[in-house]
């Protein structure tokens, strides 16, 4: 059992909870919670290593069984080591060490998300969570958003990340991934009062949607790549949301007009 | 100039932020920061008491001299003590005590909203912004819902408090009020998968929306009062939303049925 912070692999694990620059360095990343190891696990992804204390439940010790019979290395840490090592409130007992993997990000799709410089973590991982409930079909991130394997990204997205392709790209990269597709999409981007309401537009076709931040507005990249403007017209006279709400209502509206051509 | 967080003016700050029972039983709670302030005073919510220290902006320095000229209390507090006292992060310098005021929910809404035991104060925000943006002309929250007035909620709403009512209720209230509508609405619970696709409900005529806590799901008492049972189709087979996610989807739905009847 593990019970000293001093421990190597522990500060393996608190390295790569606090900083995005030692996962990058390190490709790996952090995830806990019983729900979210879950996840990866269904998703084929293969634990470096896997903590777990004497406190876990039954539904996360059959987990933690699993992985070890299936030859991966699960170490038990004394409870109020893992619980100070953690990076949430309540932590569960359970966290694993998880390699990047290579992301393909499908050719020929026909619903994607664009984020430009989302920041905040809790909204990126709200967005993710959303887009994969929508099924968006590929996620690309400029590279000033927040750090998808931060653990509050991770947490918000409860597992969006194991059932969706998401990758970080230059805004170089984003243009000639949509130009390369069979069909390349209709670009929207979302603007607080400018273009047309979201109800004119049709997004039956290829559809790429662009979500900026919501303090700084669109960047002069994501503007560049714009076919069309779209907006969210707001009769309350109370012109405000929040970027993971814009997202949610114009990724829905997407999911509408294609259940309902 | 206060200098000592024991100055009583401070201690009774600091209460309010912390405890929704000093809220409660003083009838009053704390803004923070330039623009809910305005929001505030726009909406002709007279303060108690307005506390600002030296570092705060031109523009939120006018609005202190307004509320000064206009013969409300307002005291410089030193820096270093107004940071400490915040709830925020980045304190702007700025904070006002606000008297609750009595809320008048019209009788003929046609857009009215409830929330059922959401707890989590940011969630509440958001759905709160969101609904204001929408155009909802009554809110009403069930008594385990989380306290509009805390700091959070606050913060979140990003001032949809000061343009739109909202009246904490017991379920009894909240069925005699909608009772009493001289068109009383159709009452929609959103579910995860039961009921009816959001697509296909008629919301045209007068609605209420119940958005219920995505952890324990609806209370006994909001499917009682329920006329409608509501889901949000999700083709990425990935079935969670948020619930302020959830609110925005049904609530932006409404306003699209309005705006293209």
């Amino acid at each position: 059992m593990i019970t000293s912070i001093q421990n190597p692999k522990i500060q393996q694990v608190r390295e790569l909870l606090a900083h995005s620059r030692a996962r990058r360095e390190q490709g790996a990343y952090v995830v806990e919670g019983i729900r979210l190891l879950e996840e990866a696990w269904q998703a084929g992804i293969q634990p470096s290593g896997v903590f777990f204390s004497a406190d876990l439940n039954p539904r996360g010790m059959v987990l933690v069984e699993e992985m070890r019979l299936a030859g991966f290395v699960t170490e038990e840490v004394e409870f109020s080591l893992l619980k100070r090592v953690s990076d949430t409130e309540n932590s569960q007992g359970l966290l694993a060490v998880l390699p990047y993997r290579a992301v393909d990000l499908p050719l020929n799709a026909n619903f994607c998300l664009i984020l430009d410089a989302i920041r905040d973590p809790g909204n990126m991982g709200t967005i993710l969570r959303t887009a994969c409930a929508a099924g968006v079909q590929s996620v690309l991130l400029s590279s000033n958003c927040a750090d998808i394997f931060s653990p509050k990204v991770l947490r918000s997205a409860m597992g969006a990340h194991f059932h969706m392709p998401i990758a970080t790209k230059s805004w170089g990269e984003i243009q000639e991934y949509l130009n390369h597709s069979p069909e390349p999409p209709a670009i929207f981007l979302s603007d607080v009062r400018e273009g047309q309401s979201l109800w004119q537009c049709s997004f039956t076709e290829p559809t790429a949607l662009i979500i900026s931040n919501e303090g700084a507005g669109a960047s002069d990249e994501a503007r560049t790549l714009t076919t069309h403007v779209v907006h969210i017209p707001m009769p309350g006279g109370f012109e405000s949301l929040n970027a993971s709400i814009a997202a949610a209502i114009l990724l829905f509206e997407v999911v509408r007009q294609r259940a309902n051509p």
